[in-house]
């Protein structure tokens, strides 16, 4: 795609409209919304008006005008996206923290069956949280296989499916109806981990029949940095479940102060701690800029977009780990190079901020609501000249930071 | 204490200036800084820099700028006011949340002992969450006693004695160091609740042998509803404990991106998910005003403006909970009333935020740093007017809102 095909291609681009909804610095293009997503222009304003007049003006009085009701509030903006009901969806904790709350349950459900099924090189903490909630279930454990080993994994010890709806590093994107079915089938629970696709691609999670999910507010939601996370009970199950994090927020009559917990119905008994509102407004902040978002057309500029960066990488003799079929990866698109942290360095230098993950791969967020064609042509450009130059070779460029 | 004494007293307070570090809307006496601290001026430009220029500008790069660094540089800004190094305390999660992760691992580390011993009508989440982290430790168990059943319960099956320093209803304080050397003598591990003393009372963990703490950021120190939590294990216990919440952000390498979990050594361990930067940021404001508090000057004053409220609590015949012994109590006060909760309501309609709690508690939070003599003396009044005219038995003062 030429400078000016791609501009074409903006200009007739059902979507472009919502760019303005994000402050994007000059003389960036911004890959890393599936890392931390840009800054909403509103956001700002939320922040002052939770801040100045409802913590400010309002003090304690808001918890009875508005605050409550957040996590099921904000939970149910969410469930359009995924697929929900709304009352199938709270805004709580982090992904860690809400992961660890369903695994235990589960587990707990599942008994006698008691094996954690899931990939290895799922993302980190969705397997480390994993080896913490077996260690809080007597008779668990998490066996984690090889991607093409899950089918034949599957067995009558497994209590539940934990995936990765999209791969971090690669993209590759599961079939949640076809999983959820295989683990139905097997009589074994679903739990996704939507913090990759959420945003990114469209999600049904009734449709595909899931059990239970979690994900994250930071990246294609853009929330903000650590704004809190949501999870998701199917309705079928939520009177069965219950957390092991019994915090007071959770309780059937929090402001009863009984001694004894006894879990509110509905999702509600998902909460432990006091919701954090500062972050909750900011995530609210986000998710109104998706109210009115077709959905569909997000999947198909996803699409195009990944397919023009591919090309350009193709012709650079770049190692793309991305799948080629658009059904079967995420919205964001990654390749192999032993030198991808310092191109990434490079690449910033350049204004262009993609990421690199441990320990060659070098990933690009392809976020339909702010960039454009011409951004990932331009993109594109700058990252050719740098591999076929060896800019990337300085010395300054391999000089690692704390996070990447 | 006359009006005018009051505004003598106000005049010669070491502390009075600190009053313009907040903001207290007009016409209010907010007695309600033990529930949520009110909004320090510096920080809706705290979190306009958060929001605007590290987030909507630096974008993901803010990680190696300060945010990942975060929970701990908070954290030492706690520790100085509950005395501990600055590498024995932590910001993460809520209260609630950490509780579990040090109940989890303390049950571990004390086995075979394995009862956690606490006061019944102690704050509800602390029971609750004994009640979901002795679930997640098989042999464990929750045995809650009254408050003067407490020492002889003391045996050895207790792994820990988990108290709440100061009440959240009496404002009853317990002695730390004595019943810290009490639980030490007989072989258990100590872990206080502050959400209730710090900010309001002198706080000494490692001069009174406490094991470890958590405690809460939205009450005293003015953190923002929800904000994050905090805390504190003890230097000597830190590397034999571990988090059953094993998150990534916790890991020893958590960008390696392994599949197993490691702790990371200190106080890092205790993380689990993004550390929520919206809410950082406010919190790390509120704690910025404690920098050159005295906090001698906060308890000595904290027992005047107790005291003055106290004699016209019981000039107007009211029964007061707390404590008279100001090293016996915390800094709110705290009078029954079978009425208490339509008081309550009528109080606030005069400009007089207080709280109450189920079922009979009316209850003033007498915060040093933004309360005067002269606000106490004229609460005291408007206290007295609506018990004596018997004005909170209108039937609009009787409707109960969702939260109180």
């Amino acid at each position: 795609m030429t400078p000016s095909e791609a501009r074409a291609r903006d200009a007739a681009d059902p979507l472009r409209t919502y760019r303005d909804a994000f402050h994007i610095p000059d003389g960036v293009i911004y890959l890393d919304g599936n890392s931390l997503g840009p800054l909403p222009r509103t956001t700002p304003a939320a922040l002052a008006d939770l801040a100045e007049r409802q913590w400010g003006d309002r003090l304690i009085r808001s918890w009875n005008e508005g605050w409550i009701e957040a996590p099921r509030r904000v939970g149910a903006k969410i469930a359009r996206l995924i697929g929900a009901s709304k009352d199938e969806v709270i805004v709580a904790d982090s992904t860690s923290v809400n992961l660890f709350k369903l695994l235990v349950a589960a587990l707990r459900h599942a008994s006698p069956r008691g094996t954690i099924l899931s990939e290895t090189g799922n993302f980190p903490t969705d397997l480390h949280i994993a080896e913490g909630a077996v260690g809080c279930v007597p008779g668990s454990r998490l066996h984690a296989v090889a991607r093409n080993q899950l089918a034949t994994s599957l067995d009558g010890e497994t209590a539940l499916l934990m995936l990765t709806h999209v791969h971090y590093k690669t993209s590759q994107r599961f079939d949640m109806s076809a999983w959820s079915a295989k683990a139905r089938e097997n009589g074994a629970l679903t739990l996704w981990d939507l913090s990759h696709s959420v945003g990114a691609i469209p999600i049904d999670l009734n449709g595909a029949g899931a059990d239970m999910a979690v994900g994250c507010g930071y990246k294609y939601l853009n929330g903000g940095p650590g704004a809190p996370a949501f999870l998701y009970v199917s309705k079928r199950l939520q009177e069965m479940l219950a957390s092991p994090l019994s915090g007071w927020m959770g309780h059937a009559a929090p402001f009863g102060f009984a001694d004894a917990y006894a879990p509110a119905p509905g999702m509600t008994r998902w909460l432990a701690g006091t919701p954090p509102m500062l972050g909750m407004a900011a995530l609210e902040a986000g998710l109104d800029i998706w109210r009115d978002v077709d959905q569909q057309q997000v999947a198909v500029k996803s699409a195009a977009l990944f397919d023009t960066l591919a090309a350009i990488g193709r012709n650079a003799g770049l190692d793309c780990v991305s799948p080629a079929d658009p059904a079967r990866r995420g919205s964001h698109i990654s390749f192999r190079h032993p030198d991808a942290y310092a191109i990434c360095q490079a690449l910033i230098d350049r204004g262009v901020i993609g990421d690199f993950r441990d320990p060659d791969i070098l990933r690009f967020g392809l976020t339909p609501l702010y960039l454009g064609f011409a951004d990932v042509v331009r993109a594109g450009e700058i990252l050719c000249e740098i591999v076929a130059s060896g800019a990337y070779r300085d010395p300054a460029y391999q000089a690692r930071n704390a996070v990447t």
